[in-house]
């Protein structure tokens, strides 16, 4: 299978991005990349991770997408030699090209997936649906719309769900998978305008629909997807983000406040390493981009080699499991298209 | 100054609430306090706790509001011999009676303040208002609506901002509270038709608006007033709740994990206590229901005797510096009244 990368997003790009695919290849069978970005850079990183076999090829790109522009369809337009943008060209052009991965500005990953690759048939809104620790270790939860659409209808909500739904299924094995729907409180008519619409369209779907939660129960682990538009997911996720962040400058704070505590600290050292490397959700893959004509995955912004192997992982999984074949025929056959 | 304390709501209630009004007004001056709810066992916690003066009076109320009904405004009509309802029924009448605390069920305490003292003049959306800890220990931000109102109009979010900012400065001190919008983005052209359209709004009021933050951003200390509709707040503040919660779980789990690490929290023992009351957010006091004709406090649910004296004093300053006129004097000002 070959994918491709976009070589030069992230804040540890190109290295880390060069390194992780070179890790790749190395690792995965019948696997080959594409890496677009700035030729000599990436040829001698590749002679730096001594790499010399065959299924790494380069496509130039000689500009970098670096901010996220208020506009970022604009960018993607004015920036067609840029590394984010070829590699979304070669996605569209290349029929076996299964998969594209940036870790690059996400509002440009969106918006040039939207306009370039295009949507499933059927699915009128795309969703980004990143993956967040849960209380349960090693179980994570899909969380989307996270901000590709600030204002949704009720409808995109249906779609949001049985694409986590099958996502969940495709991706992490999970065989029946709870959806529950973002809301104000666990009752089923508690809610706003859009939640209440959506409420009533869920119940009906094919899905493991498991009703309304309050976002404190979000990380519990005993939901596999939440479903929220754009705007009240990109504030669950940031709010998690924020807290976490919150919690353990604190918890930094009250170690070193006291020479006991340091004490104490040498002592936990690798407790609470193992604490961070909990919490931290690199290790779920990046967020997918569902609902795109094929997978494009935005990895975390700080992603080194490692987590840059997790995310093409994942983009192999949902590209050999057919994920948007799987999203088509359901839509067909509950024939849930936005009028 | 006279205020009224729900004596049966919250997790520890009545006890708790009682031995708070013994502590209150044994500390403050000119303080009188009623006691909602059962009274012989009121009468018996004074007793137990030793109370002899007469600032305390016990107002009858056989019944307890227990759960958050679907519909509270129900419950509200249903139960008027509640610990509740005859508290908003003595706030409302007593013209002498400056404020109602309870820390009882949210929903009954929403519905029964908006049903039973209406609303400031000019104000057709009181909001809930919560203070959250920030990374600046001893320094909170106001989070408001919370939940009052599932779907709000964007004259509503200038309501809540002006509301906040003359809370925070009434109730905390802050000399010009710097106000903020939750959104999807710092860009001003960022967020929902609804919080695009706030912000035009928020622009242009007599207030320290300083636009549009992300949900990562709230707990940073760099705000003291943060706006967002009731949807979108409440999952913003139910999130943090959770997130705060979920990582102090995978804490406890890392510490007790190894007999090292368990060495270690000997030693840390007094600096992690420190963390978790630097989290607890009762240290700001109850979250008020602000736009409502005399104020209304919701301490929280697992309040103690020292949370509800917290709660106490904030009702206090919030009489005694006539914020309720303030509101109305702004608003007659700037002429910002919903049609």
């Amino acid at each position: 299978m070959k994918i491709v990368v976009d070589g030069f997003g992230g804040d540890f790009s190109p290295n880390e991005i060069v390194k992780g695919c070179v890790m790749a290849v190395n690792e995965i069978k019948d696997l080959e990349i594409i890496i677009t970005g700035k030729e000599e850079i990436i040829k001698n990183l590749l002679a730096e991770f001594k790499y010399k076999g065959n299924k790494i090829s380069i496509a130039k790109a000689e500009t970098v997408i670096t901010c996220d522009d208020e506009n970022p369809a604009r960018l993607i337009r004015s920036m067609p030699d840029s590394s984010i943008v070829v590699a979304l060209d070669i996605l569209k052009q290349n029929e076996d090209v299964v998969a594209m991965i940036s870790a690059g500005s996400t509002g440009a990953v969106l918006a040039g997936g939207f306009l370039k690759l295009g949507r499933i048939k059927g699915i009128s809104r795309p969703a980004l649906a990143p993956t967040l620790p849960t209380k349960i270790s090693g179980k994570g939860v899909v969380l989307l719309d996270c901000g590709a659409n600030a204002d949704c209808k009720p409808i995109n909500l249906a779609h949001f769900a049985i694409m986590g739904s099958i996502y969940s299924q495709t991706v992490y094995g999970v065989e029946n998978p709870k959806v529950a729907l973002l809301s104000v409180g666990v009752e089923d008519a508690k809610g706003s305008m859009l939640s209440k619409s959506a409420f009533k369209l869920l119940k009906n779907l094919p899905i493991n629909f498991v009703g309304n939660i309050e976002a404190r129960d979000m990380l519990t682990g005993d939901y596999d997807v939440i479903v929220a538009d754009g705007f009240s997911g990109n504030i669950a996720l940031k709010s998690v983000e924020g807290t976490a962040s919150f919690v353990m400058s604190k918890l930094k704070k009250s170690i070193t406040s006291s020479i006991k505590s340091k004490v104490g600290y040498l002592f936990m050292k690798k407790s609470l390493k193992n604490l961070k490397n909990d919490l931290d959700y690199k290790q779920y893959g990046g967020s997918q981009f569902l609902g795109c004509k094929k997978p494009i995955l935005k990895a975390h912004g700080n992603s080194d080699a490692k987590s840059i192997v997790v995310v093409i992982k994942q983009a192999l999984k949902v590209a050999q499991n057919n994920y948007n074949k799987k999203i088509e025929e359901m839509l067909e056959k509950i024939n849930l298209i936005e009028e």
